[in-house]
């Protein structure tokens, strides 16, 4: 192959991966500051954008070059691999099933806003049901002859993940789960500080202060913003933005709904330069995404030795905090089972991902339709998680995930929690004092050899990078660990 | 042509205009959020789309299609006048060119962003030199073998326009300009509303207050943000966005800018629905575009009638206005030569634009350099409009357009305040009692009139939307009298 043509490859490639910027700013603005009136021709444009994307993915000579590149293998049989995967899946799913995709999330986001809005699940059934009848016909072009509809549709987010992983990783984690809530679930000290109104200015403030504590350089490459359901958007490799919400009486929502976006932004912001706009410059595992967020959030966010610094600026923020350091990180990592899954303690979240879990598996697999989901969930919320919703709006309609399809992507948040434990405890035996630096406001030690071990090479599996940096597969033990060690002291 | 043909070439110029939209929500981001180091990848992203959508336009499959429809003429002969404008100006110029064109401006812009905020030219010189060379290239590519490089470039803005035309108005525009200037200008009243400081929220809640009352449907099909320079941009045609700037202690600053803006978007807006995505659903006439924005600006804004309503809610949000509406009209509509062109009044604006316009002369047709222009820009606002510039930020830097490579736009200002004059006159004499309808703050009966015989139609000519509602070609007088008409009294 010659250096012409490989160059013609990166070439569509970085023309390919445009186009999905252009996507993704779409999708950011839907969520931030998007008239609402623009919905039904955005959707329209989306579905263009969608296939247009399509016909240059799709494209012979693209293909062609694509071959050529496998065949040479060499420094580039990294790239091919993942373009194989990518184009592949193009190949799989006819256009016209792609454009129907893209412009039914465009409406079904909105439809779930409104319906989550107004507490009723009717004003979001017809367009999630639509929506679902698509994913179907996705994964039958998807699958494999000897896997599941749902399998299919969990690779997009875990390539090479199986159903039968993830049933096992649930088989040994939900009775550690349960172990751990009789020990330390507790009704405690809640009250204490919910009485305070947190200012939505001031809940800026520190949302922006604990986003650019970590690494996060707001305005610079970054931005953050507000939204109905926290989120990260990579629009360009230098360009990735969050967003959040607050809970007037719970500071807690959002800090660590911050902490979270913002350990997805600092992955995606830490890609090799070398590798943007490359096959390689996409991240394709969601389980690893969720790996660095869940660390952010959990292993530094609830520390003690992150509040020792932290209370202090919060403190100045809202003055009318009291008590001391011991207190608030005991409200901060309260053990108690509750509604929504994105302000969950770190022990009873991985209840709330199985619940989805399952319900995902009877709507794609088995044949639970939209218009039973409500109450299904209600079944399932009381026999894992032990409560039940009072409304809709904290119930089924809690997560953004449906509406936009994303059917399939909530088991990487238990795969990213658990890899994050595995992940956080390597770094804490290769970095010398390492939560000493957190008691200073420090994290550059922490985000440099995350970027060195894992930001930096871009696309890559869970498993092979988990592997390659703590030299052991995914597990549960080290999570259980890790877990007591947080919130016993 | 069978039907099926006819839709697929509607449906390819759908997606051209998503392409498009893509390029719109881009720049829209880049004037109001996006993080500054995202620039130079942006600016490679929107090459990327400019190339794909290059490939689009210059299909040969597509261009068929279009030959088809031209052919066919009826109801399809003026989609198929406007969409062989479009190609035809693809095909002129080579996809290298565009692309290099779209990376620079985007670069440009951010150049003159920091350049102005510095109040330092060389920031910005080497950005417009590389861009005027591209642009110079660009118009000879366009070029007839008859025309001048500039007039290639005014064609963009206005097609069929020429040099002549437009010299021909400055011509018979400029001495009446001075006249009426010696006639109405004045020192008066500035200082008395100058010493307020007007703070940026309520500036903010005024400038939302004056758009929605002209009839912009505020977070449904459009937004109100800040940028450096006031702009609208149609995402698409329910998505239409405005920006506003501020000055602490001018009032006028924000509020015409705003009224200017409004103009432009309600044009946008009113396009028939019929039309959304085809070739006549994009304006192609800049001159009717500033005809909308200037009539709103001036000769609805700019009235006794508008602040006789408009006065006593401004005196809510800012209290401590005082005196009569007399007053007030007089400081809104002081006529008195000074630096910026978008804060001009409505008689010296024009001088504005003369010098622009012979200064892209120069820099297009002749040798002037850009190292040259902030020099010769201070000589020329010396001789005609009888003011210099004490910096460069209120110079040469003051305006966006030459950043964002719209040489050849300046001139479509004043065929739009002309042709403002010209409508806005017509108005008068079909509605009954019109200006008395501004008195209560009710501006729909003109904004219906002006749907029903300007916007609806989408893309045409202003030569031919004036020809067609006022039954006369482009004038001078009917603007002179209908300045004097407003401001006399």
């Amino acid at each position: 192959m010659t250096k012409e043509l490989r160059e013609e490859f990166f070439r569509r490639w970085k023309k390919i991966s445009s186009l999905e910027s252009a996507l993704a700013l779409f999708a950011w603005d839907q969520e931030t500051y998007m008239p609402k009136g623009a919905v039904s021709q955005r959707a329209e444009i989306i579905a263009h954008l969608n296939s247009v994307l399509y016909t240059l993915v799709t494209d012979p000579y693209f293909v062609e070059l694509l071959d050529s590149i496998e065949e040479e293998g060499k420094e580039f049989a990294r790239h091919a691999r993942v373009a194989r995967i990518v184009v592949d899946r193009y190949f799989k799913v006819p256009a016209k099933v792609r454009t129907s995709l893209a412009y039914s999330t465009t409406l079904a986001v909105e439809a779930w806003k409104l319906a989550r809005k107004e507490g009723d699940f009717s004003i979001f059934e017809k367009e999630l049901d639509n929506l679902l009848k698509l994913k179907k016909e996705e994964a039958s072009c998807l699958k494999q002859d000897d896997t599941s509809l749902y399998e299919a549709l969990l690779n997009l987010f875990e390539p090479g993940i199986t159903e039968k992983v993830i049933d096992s990783v649930f088989e040994r984690l939900i009775p550690k789960t349960y172990s751990l809530l009789d020990k330390y679930e507790t009704n405690f000290a809640s009250d204490k500080y919910s009485v305070f109104e947190y200012s939505p200015d001031k809940q800026w403030e520190a949302a922006a202060f604990f986003a650019s504590a970590v690494g996060l350089r707001l305005e610079t490459d970054s931005r953050l913003d507000l939204s109905t359901h926290p989120m990260c958007i990579a629009v360009t490799p230098c360009d990735v933005r969050i967003t959040f919400r607050y809970r007037k009486n719970d500071f807690r929502s959002s800090v660590f709904g911050v902490l979270h976006e913002a350990g997805h932004a600092l992955y995606e912001l830490g890609i090799d330069e070398s590798l943007f706009y490359t096959p390689l410059g996409k991240i394709i595992s969601l389980g690893l995404h969720e790996s660095q967020s869940r660390l952010w959030e959990n292993f530094v966010g609830r520390r003690k030795e992150f509040w020792s610094w932290g209370f202090y600026k919060l403190k100045e923020l809202f003055p009318f905090l009291e008590g001391g350091i011991e207190e608030w990180v005991k409200y901060v990592n309260q053990i108690k089972r509750s509604l929504i899954r994105v302000e969950a303690d770190i022990v009873s979240y991985n209840l709330h991902v199985f619940v989805r879990y399952l319900l995902e598996k009877e709507l794609i697999n088995e044949n639970l339709t939209v218009k039973e989901l409500p109450t299904r969930w209600n079944e399932l919320y009381k026999e894992i998680v032990g409560v039940v919703p009072g409304n809709v709006s904290e119930g089924v309609l809690q997560d953004i995930h449906w509406a936009a399809g994303l059917f399939g992507y909530f088991p990487t948040y238990t795969l990213g929690s658990l890899s994050a434990a595995q992940f956080y405890n390597q770094a804490r035996k290769e970095i010398t004092d390492l939560e000493e630096t957190f008691q200073e406001g420090k994290f550059s030690v922490l985000l440099d050899w995350l970027r060195k071990k894992v930001h930096s090479r871009g696309a890559a599996t869970l498993q092979e990078v988990l592997l390659d940096v703590t030299d052991k597969g995914l597990g549960v033990e080290c999570f259980i660990n890790e877990i007591e060690r947080l919130i016993s002291h």
